[in-house]
C-alpha cells in the first residue's frame, strides 16, 4: 500500500479520553473511531491488525479440530429462559423488542443458542466428540465502558463450544483448548498465563482465564515467578492424545498463578519467598468446564453405547478478539508509537523515502515495494511529500517492525538502511539483502 | 475434511417451512439453521460458503483500490437525526435503548457513520478519491420474514462508500463500482445484470441494481435479450482509467433492462419484439450516486484547490453477501440437490468410498486425500460406514462440483471415476490423473 492513497488518519494531538497507553496509541495511530460510549469503528489499520489476530485464531482452532460456524448476533428471549440465564444476567445483556414485540436479546455469549442446534440435529454417541466454534460480534452493556477496545461494549470474540458423552472426554476438550490457546497467544508475541479463575455467570468448577501482564491490566494476579520461564513454543502435539494434552495443562498449572478472585494467602505462602510475584494482568481468554449444566436444562441429550439417553458433557472457550489488541499493545510499546509483533503486524515493514521526487530515490523505494511484494509480503511506503522527522514519526507511531530507509546518500554507496522498531538498531545493506532478510523472518513465523 | 469427523447434519425429510427451493436445500444439505424467525445460524458447511463468497468481494475490491474497515452493528440514533433518516426509516429500523435509555438502532446500512468518520479526518481535496468498504452483519425487521437467507432479517452485506471532490469523480467511482461488481459476480459463477432502479430510501437519482434471473426473483425485470450475451471474462482493466471504466458501464447499460420499479412500456417497445423478455429475477446488490445529500446535512466538506469549502460527492454500493448464496442455489441447483459453482464450492470436490473398511479402498483414498490437500485443495472424504447410494445421494445434495468414487473393482485396473456434479458425466482415469485434472479446473478459477 502506498501510503499517499491509505486512510490513516493519525492524530497529532493526545486524545484526552483515552485513560491507558493502548487506547492512547490506537486513536493516535488512526485505528479505531469512537462511534458512541464504548463502541468503535475500526478503520483500515485497525481492521488490518483485528484480521490478522482472527486468522490465527482460525488455522490454530482449525489445527485443534475444532469446526467454525456463526451464530446470529440477536437472538430471541426464550431459549434465555430455559436455561434460566435471561433474568439471572443482569442489566450488561442488551435486550430489545422487534416490531411484533418479541423479547430478543444482542448475545453477550451462546450457550443456549449452540446447545438448540446440538439437541436438534444430534443423538446418538456415535456423533462425539464434537466441538464447533464461531467468531462474531458480540455486546456486553457495561455501565461505564473505558479503555477503548479493551473494554467496550460491542466487542469481537472467538467461543467455542465442545459436547462430549462422558467427562473425561470433556476434560480432554478442555486440555486440548488450553494448549491451543498457549500456542494461539504465542503466535501473536504474547505470553498469556494460565491462572485458575472464577466461573461467572457462564457456570461450572473448572475454569481458566488466560493473563498478559501489564501495569494497566484490570486484575491483580498472584504467581510463583517459575510460570513466566515456560514456553509452549514450536512442540508438536497430537490434539487427540488425551495423555499428551493433560500433561501440558500439568506443566502449565503446576505453579501458583491466581487472579485476586481466586487467590490463597496460605498457598501462595508456600512458594519460594523469592519467587512469589503481585503483578496486574490482562484477561485476554478463559476456558470452561461446565459439564451438564445446559445439556440437563435444556434437554441436549444423546443415546449410550449402552442405549440409554444421557446428557453431554459441555464446556466454553473463549478468546477476546478485538480487546487482543489492546492487550498486545499494553505489552509492546515505548514512548514513540506501537511495536507490532510479526505475527499481528498490519503491513510486514514500512519504507521511508528520505527524497519523494528524486528520480533514484523514487526508483529504489518502488523496486523494493515491488520486490516485497512478490515475495508475498505487505510492505507500506510512505510516498508522501513529508520531511524525514514526520515519516519516522508516523512509521514508529503506528509500529510496523521493520522499516528500510531510502536517500540519495545511501543510493550512491548501493546501500539502504534496515532499521528494527523494536531495537532500534539499523543496518545498512544493499536493497536485495534487506528484502531478503525481511523475507527470511516472516518465512520464520509462517 | 472427513466426513465421519464434520458437523453435516443432512435433513432426511422436506422441511415445510421451506417456499422456495434455496431455502429447501440449504436446510436439507444441513447448511443454516433457523434461530429466529428471519434470524439463522450457519452450521459449518453453509459457513465455509458464505467465507468463500466474502473472501472474492474482498479480493476484488482491493483490486479496486478500495479499503476495508469495518463500522459497529449498534449505532446511536443521533447520527441518524442529523441526515433525517431516524423518523423516516419506518418499522424496519430495529430500535435499542440501552441501559442508560439512550437511543440506538441496529444498522440497517451506515451513510451516516462513515460520513462523521470522514467528516472527523479529512479537510482537504489532497485526501480524495477515498473509498471505504466493510462486509458487516445488518439488521433489517422485515414485517414477514421469508425465503431463508434470501429475505431475512439479519444479513451479512458489503457496503462501500466513495468520496471525492468533483460529481465527475464521484461518477467515475460509480463506473468504477460496475465493472468491479460484475467482476465479482462472474467469479461467483453468477451472470447478474445491471438494470435501472429506484433509489429508495438510500436517496440520489443514479442507481442500477444488479440482478440474477431465476424464476423465484422477487422482481419482474424486462430485458433486450441481447445483454444476456454480454460477458465481462478477463478483460484487464485499470481501474483509475476514467474512459475504460465508463465504457464498460455504457456496454453494460445500452441494452434495455429495467426492473418493475423503473419499466417504460414506450421504451420497451422499442426494443426489437423477438428480443423482448420479461422474467423474474433476485436483486445481488445495487450501486448509487447521490451527490451531496448527506455531506450537506452533516456538513461533509473540504477545502478544494481554490481555498473554497465544498461538500464532497457520494454515492454508496452494496454487495448481498448471505443472500448471494440463495441467488446462486436458484440459479445453479437440479433436483438431486445444489451444484456449486467452482468459484464458490465449500470444498473443491468429494471422494465417496463405496467399500469403507476394504484395506486397499480405504488406502486409495487416503492417498487422493492427502495428494488434493498437498496441492492446497480441499476435499471432502466420505469415509462413513454408509452404502453407495447414500453416499451419492449427500454428494449430490450438498453439491460439490467435483467427486472422486473409489471402489475395489476400478483399483483392480488401476482406476478411479472421476465424476462433475454438473453435467453427470463420469471418467475411468488413474488416480493421480484425477488429481490432476481437478487441480486443473481450479488453477483456472483462481
Amino acid at each position: 500500500m502506498r501510503l499517499s492513497r491509505y486512510f490513516l488518519p493519525v492524530l497529532k494531538e493526545t486524545p484526552r479520553e483515552a485513560q491507558i497507553v493502548s487506547h492512547r496509541l490506537m486513536l493516535q495511530a488512526g485505528m479505531i473511531k469512537q462511534a458512541s460510549a464504548g463502541i468503535y469503528s475500526w478503520l483500515p489499520l485497525g481492521y488490518k491488525v483485528l484480521k490478522r489476530i482472527e486468522q490465527i485464531v482460525h488455522e490454530e482452532q482449525a489445527r485443534a479440530g475444532h469446526m467454525a460456524m456463526l451464530m446470529p448476533t440477536i437472538q430471541s428471549a426464550d431459549l434465555w429462559r430455559e436455561s434460566g440465564r435471561y433474568d439471572a444476567y443482569g442489566e450488561e445483556m442488551l435486550r430489545i423488542k422487534d416490531r411484533h414485540d418479541r423479547e430478543m436479546l444482542f448475545t453477550p455469549t451462546a450457550e443456549e443458542l449452540i446447545t438448540d442446534i446440538f439437541r436438534a440435529h444430534v443423538s446418538s454417541y456415535k456423533d462425539l466428540p464434537l466441538t464447533m466454534y464461531q467468531i462474531q460480534w458480540k455486546f456486553r452493556d457495561e455501565v461505564r465502558p473505558r479503555f477503548g477496545v479493551m473494554r467496550g461494549r460491542e466487542f469481537y470474540m472467538k467461543d467455542g463450544y465442545n459436547f462430549d458423552l462422558t467427562k473425561e472426554d470433556a476434560l480432554h476438550a478442555y486440555n486440548r483448548h488450553l494448549v491451543s490457546y498457549l500456542r494461539t497467544y504465542e503466535r501473536m508475541g504474547l505470553q498469556a498465563i494460565p491462572m485458575r479463575a472464577d466461573s461467572g455467570p457462564i457456570g461450572g468448577d473448572d475454569t481458566h482465564e488466560f493473563l498478559v501482564l501489564a501495569d494497566t491490566g484490570e486484575s491483580e494476579v498472584f504467581y510463583d515467578s517459575e510460570i513466566t520461564d515456560l514456553k509452549f513454543g514450536d512442540r508438536q502435539i497430537d490434539y487427540d492424545d488425551h495423555a499428551a494434552c493433560a500433561a501440558v495443562l500439568a506443566e502449565f498449572t503446576s505453579r501458583y498463578a491466581r487472579t485476586d478472585e481466586t487467590h490463597d494467602e496460605a498457598l501462595f505462602a508456600q512458594v519460594p519467598a523469592e519467587r512469589q510475584r503481585t503483578a496486574r494482568g490482562i484477561e485476554v481468554g478463559q476456558i470452561f468446564y461446565f459439564g451438564t449444566k445446559y445439556s440437563e436444562s435444556m434437554g441436549a441429550t444423546v443415546q449410550g453405547p449402552d442405549g440409554k439417553s444421557v446428557p453431554v458433557h459441555m464446556g466454553s472457550h473463549g478468546i477476546g478478539v478485538s480487546r487482543l489488541l489492546g492487550a498486545i499493545i499494553e505489552a509492546s510499546h515505548d514512548d514513540k508509537g506501537i511495536i507490532w509483533p510479526e505475527g499481528v503486524t498490519p503491513f510486514h515493514c514500512g519504507i521511508v523515502n528520505l527524497k519523494q521526487g528524486d528520480d533514484e530515490a523514487d526508483a529504489a523505494c518502488l523496486a523494493l515495494y515491488n520486490g516485497l511484494q512478490a515475495l508475498g509480503l505487505d510492505p507500506l511506503y510512505d510516498d508522501r511529500n513529508e520531511r524525514a522527522g514526520a515519516k519516522f514519526g508516523t512509521m514508529d507511531l503506528i509500529g510496523l517492525p521493520w522499516r528500510i530507509t531510502v536517500g540519495p546518500r545511501g543510493l550512491k554507496n548501493g546501500v539502504v538502511e534496515l532499521t528494527s522498531r523494536r531495537t532500534g538498531e539499523s543496518e545498512e545493506l544493499p536493497p536485495e539483502e534487506a528484502i531478503a532478510r525481511i523475507a527470511a523472518v516472516y518465512s520464520q513465523i509462517a
